[in-house]
C-alpha cells in the first residue's frame, strides 16, 4: 500500500537513510491525531463543564456551553477527520464511490454540529438581549460556516450526484482540496479568537482575572494550543505528497482526468 | 516564462476552454496582491491614528499602537511578499542564488518588525504594569514569531550559507516551504484574536460598546478580514503548481534533487 510513485521515497532509497527514517507511515500518525482530537474534545467539555457551570438549554450561560464543545467537535476534529479519509491506505485500492460517501457523511455530521454551535450562541444571545454577529470572531466564524456549507454542495454535486460532466468534476476538484484546508485554517483561527475572547469575558472578578492566569485560563489557552497543532498536523498531512491517493489506480476516478492546480 | 510542464495546462489545453480561462496569470494576481496588502498596511495605521489617539514611544496606548501596525506590516504583508518571490516569473531562469538573497533579506525585514512589534507591546505593558503575555493570542503569537526564528535561521544555514550537504539541503526543503505556509497562517490567526481583543479592550464605555458596532469595530473587524483573505490568497499562490519555479531547470538547483515532501 506504499505510493512508490513518491518522489521523496525514490530520492531517500537513492540519497540518504535519515530521508526514508523520517518518511513516517500514515496510519501511526492517524492514531496520534486520533488522540490529540479526542483530548481537545475531551478538554473543551472539561473547561466548560469544570469552570463554566456545565450545559443546559434554558438561554443561560450553560447554553452557551455548547457553542465552544460543538464548535470544536464538528469544525476541527470531525472535519479533521473528514478531510483525511482518502489518506487512510484502505480507500487506495478499489472502488472510489464508498470513501467519498464515508467523506460526504462526516463532513455533513461536522456541518450539522457546527449548525447546532451556532443555534447555542443565538439562543444564549436572544434569552440574554446581547446582539448577535457584532464582533471579528464571529464574522469570521460565520465565513467559516458558509464556506463550509458551500464546499459541501458543490463537493456534493460534482461528486456524488451523477449530473456533473467530467471536465467540471476536474476543473473543480482542485479547488475543493484547496478550500478544504483554507476551511480548517478559518476555522483554527475562529476557535483562537473564541476561547481569547470567552476567557476575557468570564475572568472579569478581581482575583480571578485572565492576566492573572488562573488555572482556568492555562488550561484554555493550552486548549488553544493543542487545536493549532491539530490543524497544523491535519493541513500537513494533507500537504505530504507519499499520503495521498493515486488516483490513477482507481477505477473511478480513470474516467476524470487527474490534476493538481492547487493541492 | 510559462510552466509548460504544469498538469493543469495540459489539461485546459487537452479537456476544456473554462479550464484554461481560469488559468490565472501571475503577474495580476500579484499585482492585486499588492494593493490589497498595501490596503491592509493602511487601514492598520488609519485605525490606530484616527480612533487610538495615533502613535508616541512613552509608554502609553499611543505606544501599543505601534504593535497592530508593526504586526500586520511584517508578519503578514511583508512575509508575503518574501514567500511569493519564487513565483515571480524572471526568478524562473537564471540563477537562484540573488533571488534566494532577496527572499532571505525580505523575510529578515518581516522578522525585524515582528520584533519591534513586540517590543512595543513589552513596553507598553512595563510602563502601565500590565502582565505579558498571559492571553492567548499572545501565546499563539509569541509561537509564531518563535517559530518564524527557527524557519529563518534553519533556511538561512541550509540554503545560503555553503555549509549544509546536498542531501540535507533537500530534505529540508520541504519541510521549510511547508511551515512557510503554516507560519502564515498562525500570523492571519494571532491578528484575528489581536483585532478582536483590542476592540474588546478598547470599546468599553456605554454608547461605544464592540457589540453595538460602531464605526471603529465595522472598520477594524473589516481589517480582520482583510488579512484573513490576504493570508488565503498568499496560500492559494503558493500551492498553485503552475506558479511553482521548475527548479529543475536552474542551474543552482541541478546540485540538489528536487523533491516534493510536503510541498
Amino acid at each position: 500500500s506504499k505510493n512508490t510513485n513518491s518522489s521523496f521515497s525514490s530520492f531517500s532509497r537513492t540519497f540518504h537513510p535519515v530521508a526514508e527514517m523520517l518518511d513516517l507511515p500514515f496510519l501511526p500518525f492517524c492514531a496520534f491525531l486520533g488522540a490529540l482530537g479526542s483530548v481537545c474534545v475531551a478538554s473543551v467539555a472539561a473547561w466548560c463543564q469544570y469552570w463554566r457551570g456545565g450545559f443546559s438549554w434554558d438561554g443561560t450561560a450553560r447554553t452557551f456551553n455548547w457553542h465552544p464543545v460543538l464548535m470544536v467537535t464538528g469544525l476541527v476534529v470531525l472535519y479533521g477527520a473528514a478531510a483525511l479519509v482518502y489518506r487512510l491506505p484502505p480507500a487506495w485500492s478499489g472502488p472510489k464511490f464508498p470513501w467519498k460517501v464515508l467523506h460526504g457523511v462526516l463532513a455533513l455530521l461536522a456541518f450539522i454540529l457546527a449548525v447546532l454551535g451556532l443555534v447555542a450562541v443565538f439562543r444564549f444571545h436572544g434569552a440574554q438581549g446581547i446582539p448577535n454577529i457584532y464582533s471579528l470572531h464571529s464574522w469570521v466564524g460565520l465565513a467559516t460556516v458558509l464556506l463550509f456549507s458551500c464546499q459541501w454542495l458543490a463537493g456534493f454535486s460534482a461528486f456524488l450526484l451523477p449530473v456533473a460532466p467530467a471536465w467540471l468534476r476536474a476543473l473543480y476538484k482542485p479547488i475543493h482540496v484547496f478550500f478544504g484546508s483554507t476551511i480548517l485554517f478559518l476555522s483554527v483561527a475562529s476557535c483562537v479568537s473564541g476561547i481569547n475572547e470567552k476567557l476575557f469575558f468570564s475572568l472579569k472578578n478581581g482575583t480571578m482575572e485572565y492576566k492573572l492566569l488562573p488555572a482556568e485560563a492555562v488550561f484554555a489557552n493550552i486548549l488553544g494550543l493543542l487545536l493549532v497543532l491539530f490543524g497544523i498536523l491535519v493541513l500537513g498531512a494533507l500537504a505530504k505528497p507519499s499520503w495521498k491517493r493515486p488516483d490513477s489506480d482507481s477505477p473511478d476516478s480513470r474516467q476524470v482526468p487527474t490534476l493538481s492546480l492547487w493541492s
